[in-house]
């Protein structure tokens, strides 16, 4: 009986699955090869897809469904069967609390705010995107407040990207983050010491580029059977099925990491996705994590292995010979150091792997500042700004490089930026828990070997899919609750090795 | 009232253009960029939206609509809603007088039958191939009883490929055009005259032959802001929305007509598709009309322009230069006889233009027999052989290279070989008409000039979509019913230059 039903949601949600699927080829082809004047029509069917997939996912034949099944106390939670039912239920319930109007105010509101901030930022005008904060901001308070929150209204807005997630467990861990950074940073800019970061410039022939890229993505395990890899303005990652993951990435003729890390990091996702189980597609079993536990697989291959020595000992004789360029030209140290060079500057998306995180705490405190009302808009750039001063020691001197640069608020994501920091945070202790279970990965990289690597990810993470809320995987996986201090310890040996006296 | 119902039915029509227009990009991105192990998952994606938009043409509020407006004797048949409302209808009565049971048997036979081609032509062994041909011919049959038709079986299987078209209206036209074209060949290969077409082969790269082929596609009038241009197995024309047509070719390094005719023809399909009034996107008044003027339109750019002396004094100098060939390597002449060659061959998709349309009548005579059970199936090779011996004088030496060629009967495509042939038919009466309302077309040519020809064709055939019947249409733009005439002057004009004494 329970049976029965267990089947038929789940074939409710298989089709769901298939029609977001769709959704996402629609919209990658959008970025990659639609024609110009394509984008009219292609509005339409993605609307006529997504109030397809909306009436599919508030069908009340669901909640039917979902109550029969989540009166069982038999079940297991973290079971297939009892992760999808809870998982889907708590979607479903968030969801059903929301009223249609305030969802169709915000999907209007936020497509006119990116608009108006696209405009904004050209002119450098925070003035004509100020009303539209203000009114993405109350919007989400209102919605918040309808779902519904136990500390802190804040947490409904975190809680859409890392499910039961909580300012008061996450501001403590980037406070102390925070704290240890600055200093740290410090050490590296007033060292006197500058990365030799020309040899990264110079003249890489995007074809080059592109085989390079597809030749390292390949070897660090990302399946081209299963995926593909295209060219777009901004780098993302795609599921359209689940043996079909596209990444992209942009390339810069004059500039190698431009691509080559945003490949690594983009394949980090892919490889996440392509791990999955695939019976379970689009279903919770089968499911990627809290957007945390995503971007931890994207930042571990960009950062902890691809800006490894050992990983260079190995790739970067052969970037060598594939762009022509003389072993004399520079050592391998050089190389290292310039792909790990600390050097705090204003915009979040070219900040380096060490700075980056300061320009997620600044958001994360305004963000928290602007939902509770201690800060007002029209505050915000100068908040930003002194933000700016204090943690990195630099003021944007206009708002198009300071509140103006990142699209998000815009589009109504207010709560999203912490789970960048939760990804590296959680990246930092997954790779030192694989270094201490399998050992010698140093070894195994120098040698070309990332395998013994990613199964150990499959294995630990990809297979668990939603079967357990990401604070607790990464706890059990690692053996702590996620804090700052894997990440310190890895930034900081960084900068003990380039830039201590 | 009446005016509410047709706004009721342009919406939910229009709804189900959307979903078919999203179908259409999951079959093209499975041709062009999918993932090799995305192909199961795909059939499921494209089964899902398969079913939905079945669910929308088949649901029987939209019977309710029709027959409320149908009933209107004042709407104008050939207005945008009286010729929705007849086409739509015709579709929806054609399509509810199908059983389901049959529809889906021929659906499963058919995939299968497509397998098993598959294999049958690779062993050669037609034996393996009767059952199925047999099984999809007595389903056909079956299908034409239940929806019915006036005079002939068959009649009710080219309806499917061109409406009201009959089969004692066409062949008559094609025994006239077969009787024509035996001596015609005869007279070429009778001649002693053979084409230099040794100069179409060579080292042509296929980065320059796609810039090529592009820019010639630009020329003709294919708006690549509104369309792309893809590299697929097998040539075709897709069309993703109203502002977003997709062609796609094959290039072959030696021989530079098999991409740069299969562009041509793409684009005339894809001009026609991007000449359509984009407002009435997916309905009647903005779709293409028959295979058959669908078919006008590719023949039309590939042959009656594109194998054009005109045409080549303009073009030629340019394909000189890009592929830096010496001008003095060979003449004008030459070139513009190579790509007119007249040689009976075996295969179908290899023939030239005079032969195809012998390949085609072949095809259409046995279909007619095979239905009407005056032959049968395990006579049709050798009736097929004997049949290429008298019209095209070869006999095939093998089933492979004679009646398995061809994937459209195991596929269900039966009647749907004449549309080939209308196309041409249409195609130089079409030319013709142009000719005498502008004029001096192999001067505008020679000048590089095909808006003028693509203007009168967006004017006379383009924007009437389905306004009117596709024989009463080429009727009343060339001032004569559709025959075999014009095809004949085209023919007979080449090989009287290049073949008589």
């Amino acid at each position: 009986m329970l049976n029965n039903t267990f089947r038929r949601l789940c074939r409710h949600l298989r089709e769901t699955a298939r029609l977001q699927s769709i959704q996402a080829l629609l919209e990658w082809d959008q970025q990659t090869y639609m024609p110009a004047e394509a984008s009219d029509y292609r509005a339409e069917q993605l609307a006529c897809l997504t109030s397809m997939i909306h009436s599919r996912q508030t069908d009340p034949q669901l909640k039917d469904w979902l109550d029969e099944l989540s009166e069982s106390p038999q079940t297991d939670p973290h079971s297939d069967m009892g992760a999808t039912v809870r998982v889907v239920r708590r979607e479903f319930l968030k969801e059903s609390k929301k009223p249609a109007r305030l969802v169709e105010e915000l999907t209007r509101c936020t497509s006119l705010a990116q608009q108006i901030w696209i405009e904004a930022r050209k002119d450098n005008d925070f003035g004509k995107f100020a009303p539209m904060l203000e009114q993405v901001i109350k919007l989400r308070c209102e919605e918040a407040d309808a779902v519904g929150y136990v500390e802190d209204r804040y947490d409904a807005m975190i809680d859409d990207y890392e499910h039961d997630a909580r300012a008061s467990q996450i501001g403590p861990i980037l406070d102390n983050l925070r704290d240890e950074l600055v200093p740290l940073v410090q050490t590296a800019t007033g060292s006197g010491k500058s990365a030799p970061n020309g040899i990264l410039h110079g003249s890489f022939p995007i074809p080059q580029q592109e085989a390079f890229c597809r030749s390292v993505a390949s070897a660090i395990g990302f399946d081209f059977e299963r995926g593909r890899l295209d060219v777009t303005h901004h780098p993302f990652c795609s599921e359209v099925g689940p043996h079909d993951c596209r990444i992209t990435t942009r390339y810069d003729e004059h500039f190698l990491p431009s691509a080559l890390y945003s490949v690594l990091h983009e394949a980090g996702h892919g490889m996440y996705e392509q791990g999955l189980r695939s019976d379970w597609y689009g279903l919770p079993p089968g499911k990627s994590g809290s957007l945390g536990v995503h971007e931890s697989q994207s930042r571990l291959w960009e950062n902890q292995v691809g800006r490894s020595r050992p990983f260079w000992q190995h790739f970067l004789p052969r970037l060598q010979r594939h762009f022509a360029i003389s072993p004399h030209e520079f050592s391998l140290d050089d190389w290292v150091w310039a792909v790990n060079e600390v050097r705090p500057s204003l915009i979040r998306v070219e900040a380096d792997e060490t700075t980056y995180n300061l320009h997620i705490i600044v958001r994360f405190e305004l963000e928290q500042e602007l939902v509770s009302g201690r800060l007002t808009v029209a505050d915000l750039p100068a908040a930003w700004n002194e933000r700016y001063e204090k943690y990195l020691g630099l003021r944007p001197s206009k708002d198009s490089e300071g509140v103006l640069q990142d699209i998000h608020w815009s589009a109504g994501l207010i709560g999203y930026f912490p789970t960048y920091t939760l990804g590296n945070l959680y990246a930092a202790q997954l790779f030192e828990a694989a270094e201490k279970d399998l050992g010698g990965l140093d070894g195994q990289f120098a040698a070309g070997e990332f395998a013994p690597l990613l199964k150990w990810l499959r294995t630990n993470i990809h297979r668990h899919g939603q079967l357990y809320p990401s604070s607790d995987l990464i706890s059990h996986v690692t053996g702590q609750v996620p804090g700052h201090q894997a990440l310190i310890r890895h930034l900081q040996s960084k900068v003990d090795l380039f830039y201590r006296a």
